[in-house]
């Protein structure tokens, strides 16, 4: 089955996607496909919402920074982190509940975030497109309310599902001596190797934007971690019971 | 490709390895599978410590609470968030480092889980077996100075990897309609949903254990949520620089 390699080697994200929907059998198969990842503790710490409701869809797509595939697309779900449903039973058993370490937090985000990867691979692999949206933590509030979320769960991350309607290509990525490290952490040839990596990113960029931006990829994550990022996160996520203790 | 839904759904984890080494190329592959998953805001916050070190992964495997297959399985990685690899970027270009919220520490954590899912993917593929180590955090201190990690990168999670010398059954996850929602969260029906899959997964733990605990999901998670999980993590974090501003 090398296929399954070219197949994981070949994403990229859909922002396009023709008007057919999917069919209920297989999303219910992606759903399932998803579940059977790995979760740790066998938490099953994740609920997804699947959003149908046209309005809410619309404001989805505002609340997430103006993305208008999250509207458009045939199929968009909100992934959430959910230590609630576990957490009903320790009320049940008449145990005190201790959920709102930062290790729980991480449990769920890690559960969340795997088994939304393997339901990307099921759509991938019968031909859909997808988008992450992260946008969905601009506004997690809002998001919250009106998708009823309680405390205990909150919303990761966002995705956009649907048949491809544009074909772009791959974002080539760091050198893997970069990535992969043996035995210690060491960057020793990492900065050459960024460097040159940098030259095919503004590239990428240069020839997708029509000799637009042409940033490189040091660039734009220097801009990224020179940011204040969502610094809302942190109390919202406090409302939702996560307190990191 | 409908093949590749199967190999999803027929996920578990193999806690025994033959001797078989993973071939460098096959590695090699399972890499760039796993790095070609997608990246928030294209950061690619994830580095992979591949540990060969026989005394380093005898050591591990002790570390992550007497787990023998971290040492016994042809390959360990310790899957770690990078917030350094692209922080260096913001010194050379002059711009002030605010990598430290909540939100970042979000987006690495996610990266990483997005990256290790699909080299899972890829190894399950070609009939690997794997399994994920979350008992490395149960002592990241030792951990991240034997990888000799630097402020910026965390441990979020081990994973051994091998060929299978064991064949588990799959271990059936809650239905669908509890974890899936339409357009809001609903706990309509999820109570006597979960008491039936309590009874499916008491059976299950009977027949595995050879009649022993017969434990059921809602037991295991109660348990789970009822304790300090691993409260050394929030501090363990803030002494990494991740400190969920």
């Amino acid at each position: 089955m090398s296929s399954v390699l070219d197949l994981l080697k070949s994403h990229r994200s859909i922002r396009k996607f023709t008007d057919q929907a999917i069919a209920p059998e297989l999303l219910e198969d992606l759903f399932i496909a998803g579940q059977s990842a790995a979760t740790s503790s066998f938490l099953q710490g994740s609920t997804i919402v699947r959003v149908t409701n046209p309005e809410n869809r619309a404001r989805l797509a505002e609340l997430a920074g103006n993305q208008k595939y999250v509207e458009s697309a045939a199929e968009f779900m909100v992934f959430c982190a959910d230590l609630k449903r576990a957490g009903n039973y320790c009320e049940e058993y008449g145990k005190p509940f201790e959920g709102n370490y930062t290790e729980h937090f991480i449990i769920a985000t890690v559960d969340v975030a795997l088994m939304a990867q393997s339901l990307v691979t099921a759509a991938e692999s019968v031909g859909l497109g997808i988008c992450y949206i992260g946008g969905i933590r601009n506004n997690p509030g809002p998001i919250t309310e009106m998708l009823q979320l309680p405390r205990g769960v909150y919303p990761v991350f966002g995705l956009c599902l649907g048949y491809p309607d544009q074909n772009p290509e791959c974002k080539p990525r760091l050198p893997l001596s970069v990535i992969v490290k043996q035995d210690v952490y060491n960057e020793t040839g990492d900065k050459e190797a960024i460097t040159q990596y940098d030259e095919v990113i503004r590239e990428y960029y240069r020839t997708r934007t029509g000799g637009g931006h042409g940033i490189s990829w040091s660039e734009q994550v220097a801009s990224l971690l020179s940011e204040k990022s969502r610094p809302h996160m942190r109390d919202f996520l406090a409302g939702q019971g996560f307190t990191f203790k």
